[in-house]
């Protein structure tokens, strides 16, 4: 999988994608993350990459032109499944969308900045409008981070113990079970006796009770979405 | 505000903590964060900070252990108004609870990692869980800048101009209208009329309308929410 990251802020993106799942995940092959700054794609010899909006409203917008000219130049080497853009009014992503984009080839995530992008370049060449969430970030490079990584952790290969992928949050709509390591006992505070048993049959069905107490308590709402 | 992260992978935090709008609360004194390695609170030869989970599940359990000391380190220090841990089974994160932790004088954030941490320390520590959204993630560090971000930057002061805050997504319930800067026509696709205008009436109805056009396309949900 080849992911193209255009941005306003590359430095930004340095450290997350370059650690922990996504360095391994690079250095294995099986996904390739390029990282793009869009000020490169400026003609002008300020190098601007915003300007100020029509209509007077205050904060700046990302300019349509340099964005516009990576893209194309990336669309002439290869095609792309999704231009996605990262904002606070697209979709909300969910781990669905994650499994999805795990299975495409080539995609490139356009980070927004400022008070947003020219919205021409919304219309005519973004496929796919993305919010990780209802709050407002200074710009959409961690989005874009979060996407990355929540996509290429479930590539398979990428982590370690796929059976512990399978067992995430969300992969069934409910809240992952209560996780308990050693010391069995700490600060007076004892794991439950059934962990320490050796009775799986009834540790899987503690857990899924867990579950599905945890996910009614604390996300109804999972219970009830429909595929 | 003083915001205390705790986690095992500190590195992947260095770039989105030092850049950007962060980076410039951190230097005007508005914000001072710390990362603290869970690694540096072990005490065992091999620093040790996730073990088996008992019951014989996959994947590996944040240890107690260095979690309890950490925390209880930081809190011999100054009070703390939240010990935040990051979880996708936690709370839902959004604007109205970023605005809320913004007004806070100091906070921990605990980073989730592996299969997630020792369930006692959620129970006996932890004040508030959030989720970023419905995803996972290889570990809580990128929900921790997420929260960071999204919290330091609508300090009074953080942001350069403070009038674009408050025109942001959500601040009322609504996505933000579109925007376009120059030039105003590119590539063939013209601005909106209105927006050249100069009628300032009219622009803001059209904004207006526009918010309520996208947000009842796009996210009805947000429309039938009530505070």
């Amino acid at each position: 999988m080849r992911i193209d990251i255009l941005t306003v802020l590359p430095e930004l993106l340095a450290s997350p994608l370059n650690e922990s799942i996504l360095k391994r995940a690079q250095q294995k092959g099986l996904a390739e993350i390029r990282v793009h700054n869009i000020r490169d794609y400026t003609t002008d010899k300020h190098r601007q990459v915003d300007d100020y909006p029509f209509g007077g409203e205050a904060g700046m917008v990302m300019k349509p032109e340099p964005v516009f000219r990576c893209i194309e130049g990336l669309k002439a080497e290869r095609s792309y499944d999704e231009v996605i853009y990262t904002s606070p009014d697209g979709i909300r992503y969910d781990q669905h969308e994650a499994n999805r984009l795990s299975t495409l080839e080539n995609i490139i995530i356009l980070c927004g900045h400022y008070k947003g992008l020219d919205y021409r370049i919304r219309e005519h060449l973004v496929t796919c409008e993305i919010s990780i969430g209802d709050y407002v970030l200074t710009g959409g490079e961690l989005a874009a981070a979060v996407i990355v990584d929540s996509v290429v952790r479930i590539i398979p290969g990428a982590i370690g113990d796929e059976a512990s992928a399978l067992t995430d949050c969300f992969q069934d709509n409910l809240l992952a079970p209560p996780v308990y390591t050693r010391p069995a006992e700490f600060n007076g505070w004892r794991v439950p006796e059934i962990l320490l048993s050796g009775n799986f049959a009834e540790i899987d069905k503690w857990r899924e009770d867990q579950a599905f107490e945890r996910t009614r308590r604390l996300r109804p709402d999972l219970l009830t979405e429909e595929e």
